[in-house]
């Protein structure tokens, strides 16, 4: 369905929706010149894409039936150099909603039909412009809101993601020849002869894999924002603490456009990276009913968040009152693969030096006084170098939820090869498994599709992009 | 200051407000090409901006300082052949507002600074491309919201009022050749030869600037919804025709992009055309003086209106009554220079045939059931035959409260100078009224001009235009 679809000529308003200065309308296709043909003419009155030259720009009139709808600037790019690798029209027009209407009425009335969200990026992809992983860029760029998720997005567009899975692809494709060797020789009963390199290999692999397949929480959390819990006993001073953070930083949020677009009302963005904030209802045990349903709730917010801000009033918690807490989450697994930072309030009123030799091992507090904002930089400070201290050396970190679920099979498969070698599987067996795992490798760039998964990614996109 | 200001290289972002498929920066000024190298490497990592070809666009890396902000298209336009007569350069981005934010943020660090509203429409005006009343059409274009509008201001956007107004110009230019000659005669007292000719281009110009002026009324509905009111005695079925007149054109409303941005709710267009229906409370005697404070503002609601429409009850109105109220309004002068439309409710519960002969003479009301939708259609015929009927022949109306302004005093020149004639006074003095008129002219179309005049015009443009 796809392909027949695809040699129909689409249009579509590719600038934000509204009233501007001016608009772009895009046109692809192999009609595309003909289809502006139709309603174009030079300020002289002639008929006139047909002898653009590639990548050239040009005052025209542009007509629906009679009727002279604008002046416009067209810019031509021949295929397969353009974005759809088709060839591809800009039409620049007048910002006026009327105007982009009727831009798209007669464009639709010469024969081009309206695209469906993704669309062009979707032509891109199929004529082999980029790679699947670099189209779901796009969206992640455009929908960027900070340093960190812009530079994500970039780094996938340009292909970075891209190159890192060609990488892996490759040491499967190795470990693959390593296995067939094995098979050469598996009738006479032989142990191959490159076994150390093969579980070299393998260990490389899976180091890889694993890196790459936790780094979705952090990159996840880059992408949309790192989900910070605010948690402690009631009274503590917890939303204190929160406005502190956020007036702290009100100026950066408003500096970074977009965040208004969020409807998390408490985040804010600090050296580019968005931070969530989660305030929650104070830990405590209790036998009342409403209660228990709030503590709930704040375990809930514990196991979404990528941090914990444990708070405490140091004027009347103990070292072995806090330890006690936190053992006790600690044994529910509720800081698993999360990063701890312990906050001790109210230190202004105590000698900080007294508490401190208290807690001479183990994470050391940051000592704050919400009320009096005293030491609210050094939380901020903190959350960045845990941010800054995940990322890969090369920047790739997983971003997107399908290449995760990709790489959880990929991760399983890795799994079976090895558990397969220990117990002496016959390498075609254990070949299984690494196809297994090249072809997830291959749905992450779109080696491997189909029309769903293309209407599900593709589906995201804005219309006329 | 303009002067000095227009040395500097702007840049803004020229397409609409948010997040889209992409987004265009437009930067123009002499530096244009300098600031652009700062921030633009070719694909291969060269400096590019310098080398480009007038009109050609290019597949560029955009940078802040070493970090990669985007992948964009680079369309160069080369002075003087551009929209603001200078070097001006367009960068496609992508439409993420981040994306958006960061180029412009590079462009500033490496020279530009931020545009004024409508400094680029400006420059071009300043730079000899199109005259002020021109520039002014860029905005009508960009708000304009329906066929009509639209039309209007194309046809001022490619020059047709200009070329109203150079008609008129000339013409004032040879009465004041004609008189001239008068001057050379007058100290022999003799009456010039060509008086005749004289007094026939006076009038020709007389009734230029008079329908000219008079079309202001009719320009401003066109280009901003034709005001109705909804006129009649209380309960004869006002409420009920608005309806009738919303619903049976709402899909149409809907069809038109931007009249949503408007306040008005009522409106619809019909054929091109935007209708402002009002509401008004009933027309009748009263003591009540909350009631008279009603019928006070019905009165208002008349005067602000380009159409009256008269409503009232086929079962218990006489032509005579109906005769008294007209001759109400019309002796107020409630009703000078506004197209009436008396309309029949009810008109399913009588003989519509027998009320008919009765008003043999005069204004035929149009005979409707509010109730049950009928013959609402003839109404909204009659609406649109009524502005079509007053438009010019060659599509000129005053749409521009400034240009009508102008116009009132070029018609005052105009009399001045008829009264001139027919008391005899010397051509010199006339010359003055005259000349006066040239001077109205040459506002409108920006050979006169002041920094005030052009900062009142060039602020209700958007960034970026």
């Amino acid at each position: 369905m796809i392909a027949t679809r695809n040699k129909e000529t689409i249009c579509a308003i590719s600038t934000p929706q509204g009233v501007g200065g001016i608009a772009v309308v895009r046109i692809s296709g192999r009609d595309a010149k003909a289809v502006c043909n139709k309603v174009l003419l030079s300020s002289k009155g002639n008929m006139v894409v047909e002898s653009f030259a590639p990548n050239t720009a040009h005052f025209c009139c542009l007509y629906d039936g009679d009727r002279l709808i604008d002046e416009v600037v067209v810019t031509y790019f021949e295929n397969p150099r353009s974005y759809t690798g088709e060839d591809c029209i800009e039409i620049s027009c007048h910002g006026s909603l009327y105007v982009q209407q009727k831009v798209m009425e007669a464009l639709v009335a010469a024969g081009a039909r309206l695209a469906e969200p993704g669309e062009f990026t979707l032509r891109g992809f199929l004529n082999g412009k980029f790679d699947l992983s670099q189209a779901e860029a796009v969206v992640d760029l455009i929908d960027s809101n900070s340093e960190a998720s812009h530079g994500l997005a970039i780094h996938q567009l340009r292909g970075g993601f891209s190159k890192s899975i060609a990488d892996l692809r490759e040491k499967f494709v190795n470990l693959a020849s390593l296995m067939e060797l094995e098979l050469d020789f598996s009738d006479e009963d032989v142990e191959f002869a490159d076994r150390s390199d093969l579980m070299n290999l393998l260990n490389e692999i899976e180091t890889q894999v694993t890196s790459l397949t936790n780094s979705f929480r952090l990159g996840n959390a880059v992408k949309n924002g790192v989900p910070v819990a605010i948690v402690g006993k009631p009274n503590v001073g917890k939303s204190t603490l929160l406005n502190a953070l956020l007036n702290e930083d009100r100026a950066i949020v408003s500096d970074t456009p977009g965040t208004t677009r969020d409807t998390i009302e408490d985040a804010v963005t600090i050296e580019g990276i968005t931070f969530r904030f989660i305030d929650t209802a104070g830990i405590r045990q209790s036998d009342n009913e409403i209660e228990n349903y709030g503590i709930e709730r704040t375990y809930k917010a514990i196991d979404k968040a990528a941090v914990v801000l444990y708070m405490f009033d140091i004027t009347n918690t103990s070292p072995s009152d806090l330890q006690e807490v936190i053992n006790q989450l600690s044994a529910a697994g509720r800081l698993d693969n999360k990063q701890l930072i312990l906050i001790a309030n109210k230190a202004d009123l105590v000698s900080g030096q007294v508490f401190n030799d208290a807690f001479g091992t183990g994470d050391t507090p940051i000592f704050i006084s919400a009320k009096e904002k005293m030491n609210i930089n050094r939380i901020t400070l903190r959350l960045v170098e845990g941010v800054k201290a995940g990322r890969q050396i090369d920047n790739t970190l997983l971003t997107n939820a399908r290449h995760y679920e990709a790489f959880l099979h990929i991760l399983e498969a890795v799994n079976s090869v090895r558990a397969g070698i220990d117990s002496s599987l016959p390498g075609d067996l254990l070949m299984v498994d690494v196809r297994q795992a090249l072809y997830y490798l291959g749905l992450i760039t779109g080696q491997v599709t189909s029309d769903e998964l293309l209407g599900n990614i593709f589906g995201r996109f804005c219309i006329g992009k």
